[in-house]
């Protein structure tokens, strides 16, 4: 039941053990989902109770230490063999006294990791402070290194097998993207649009079966359009104002996203005049995202077009994309913005979004693509860029 | 555009500040973003970066303290002041230097906190070990207290209008409840039966519009369902297996959550038998949720009845339930399960859940339930409780 073959899993333990090693670091324990599932396969809606990847440099697999009731569904999922599934009792779980993190410790003493230079990413989804604590707390002998998201590096460049991935999931969002463009129009509810949008992503296509995104559809519109994050609500779409829609299609984890936005009316000078130089923005954004460029030199692209045409933006541009779990299909390594140094190689993957949030009403375009060996990325996500308009 | 008039809150924020005297705690930093909303209003998908509530014992009102972008959502949603809206800087985004937490301290530092007595929930959802680090890095003269869900307490205990929001989620899980079982047959794929469960989920009713749960739909069939927490696939459903729907309901963060369990075909005998067993427990254990009972004693009425028949299970059998986002609806609090002691009362309310895992098959049935001031508890879902039968 894994979704790659074991050699796929064998060549990213090697990319994660050659970065502990450069880290000085002996086990590396890993908490966020996302790499809990690089690491072993492993998958479920389980990441509500503590569950660990623990990699040792001298192991050939990782340990999956997670809930006893989980353990079944580890066997499904996972590569590993079938005593490097480790699961802590059931005594564990909300628990103001036993706390799974006591449980690792003992499974790392017992395994001779008493006195080990352990690496933990402190500040990785779902690594709590307590986890933390209980850690160090009962492995008084060893010493504990931030890694900083070193996975989360790892997975920053996809293997082939995972840009295929990704693929099915920019087909699955530009589909639903095409629904959203339908059901959303005035008098219909918020919800009953992201009903149809998630059934589409839900269904995926024929092929592509459609897995959840890590973070469900934004559809505001109106003056909720001018605040990113809102959620929808029972709200009634209203002629003559703005509205976007911030998608996310899923297939076997992996992610692709894509926004676009849509005026039911006839749209305001204001709007049509964004919506312009936006477009221009992006095409030479997507133009410099070549393989060697930087990322702050990709984000510079975009706001030389910008600030020519009178406008700022001081948020980013984009981030690294891939697999996830909720809250967030972000990767949280690479972003496209001013700073940031990182040079885009082949099959590093990103989700380029525009925002553009003015007082009482906002603006989004964005793209998902794969940087190439050379010249211009592939775009994974598939919809015209026009601002769409409903009279 | 809060959910709730003033009053709610300033009763939520009194009962707060009730056990953060009892526990010497001045100031209280909350991360959960229930807990987030359940004292300022604030609802956003912007939990996968770093935000707060800040209570201080001698302030009105909380603190909102979140990413600059969000400012805008929390201005639309949150009922505190605008003064008391104080957002981080985007550059406190994804960096390995700048932390949210950094910026955290300062603010309580400039408002005279610096030596205060500070509690956090060292192991709330979303709280990283980086931030408790970060925390009592900037701010080496205050003292700190794991506060341990003290804000998750007070919210098990519901009031009126929270019910109100309950019972709205429980009419949609019904209903969905019911789309379910029609789409979930031999021939069709997973995804497709999750599409429209999930729209139905979203879609709500005419007066009741659907928000997103905080775990989305579960439907594994056959081999599948003997483990809990697997998400669906792109698999077709087969004649002669089993398959169990745990689902959720949401109206304005508020959940309610029903499971069922169907067979297609003739069901084996071993399965009907666990079928009874099941509903008789459920019949029990819910006649004995009143107030003044103990969560153990509640559990404890569910496994005589299991005993008697020659079953076992290991794991608890129901949890609080309400106000709450991604990647759990339950409140972490009480527990339906061995050596809970926590007092029944009055306007809790809890999801039953009877998860019966065998080593090759599963089976669920549960209910959610508002205990009422005496009596038997008021049970918010509705669908009938026999095995669901497709022959």
């Amino acid at each position: 039941m894994p979704v790659f073959d074991r050699s796929e899993f064998v060549a990213r333990i090697a990319r994660v053990k050659a970065r502990m090693t450069a880290a000085g670091i002996d086990v590396l324990i890993c908490a966020d989902p996302a790499n809990l599932n690089y690491l072993t396969g492993y998958d479920g809606w389980s990441f509500y109770v503590h569950q660990y990847a623990v990699l040792s440099l001298d192991a050939e697999e990782p340990l999956w230490i997670g809930r006893s009731m989980d353990a079944p569904g580890a066997r499904l999922t996972a590569f590993v063999k079938p005593e490097n599934i480790v699961p802590y009792p059931e005594t564990h779980v909300d628990s103001a006294i036993l706390h799974p993190a006591q449980f690792v410790a003992e499974v790392l003493r017992e395994r001779g990791y008493g006195r080990a230079r352990i690496g933990v990413d402190l500040d990785a989804f779902y690594f709590t402070a307590r986890a933390y604590l209980e850690l160090t707390k009962a492995l008084p002998g060893a010493s504990f290194i931030d890694s900083q998201g070193l996975v989360n590096w790892v997975r920053l460049v996809k293997s082939p097998a995972e840009v295929g991935l990704m693929r099915g999931a920019a087909a699955i969002v530009s589909q639903a993207m095409a629904v959203g463009m339908e059901a959303v129009a005035p008098g219909v509810r918020e919800c009953d649009a992201v009903a149809k949008i998630t059934a589409a992503q839900f269904h995926g296509t024929a092929d592509v079966w459609g897995d959840y995104p890590a973070a469900l559809a934004q559809v505001p519109s109106g003056r909720k359009s001018a605040a990113p994050h809102m959620t929808w609500s029972g709200d009634r779409y209203k002629q003559d104002t703005v509205a976007y829609l911030e998608l996310g299609g899923c297939h076997q984890r992996y992610h692709a996203a894509l926004a676009r936005t849509l005026y039911m009316g006839k749209p305001p000078e204001a709007l049509l005049d964004v919506a312009k130089v936006v477009a221009e923005g992006l095409d030479m954004a997507l133009d410099a995202a070549r393989a060697g460029t930087t990322c702050h030199d990709v984000e510079a692209a975009w706001r030389s077009v910008l600030n020519r045409a009178g406008y700022s933006k001081a948020s980013r541009i984009g981030y690294s994309i891939g697999l996830n779990y909720p809250p967030d299909w972000g990767e949280r390594t690479a972003s496209l913005r001013e700073g940031d140094e990182t040079v885009l190689e082949a099959n590093m993957c990103f989700h380029m979004i525009l925002g553009m949030w003015m007082d009482d009403w906002g603006y989004e375009l964005s793209e998902t693509f794969c940087v190439r060996p050379s010249g211009a990325p592939e775009i994974l996500t598939s919809f015209p860029r026009e601002l769409v308009v409903k009279p």
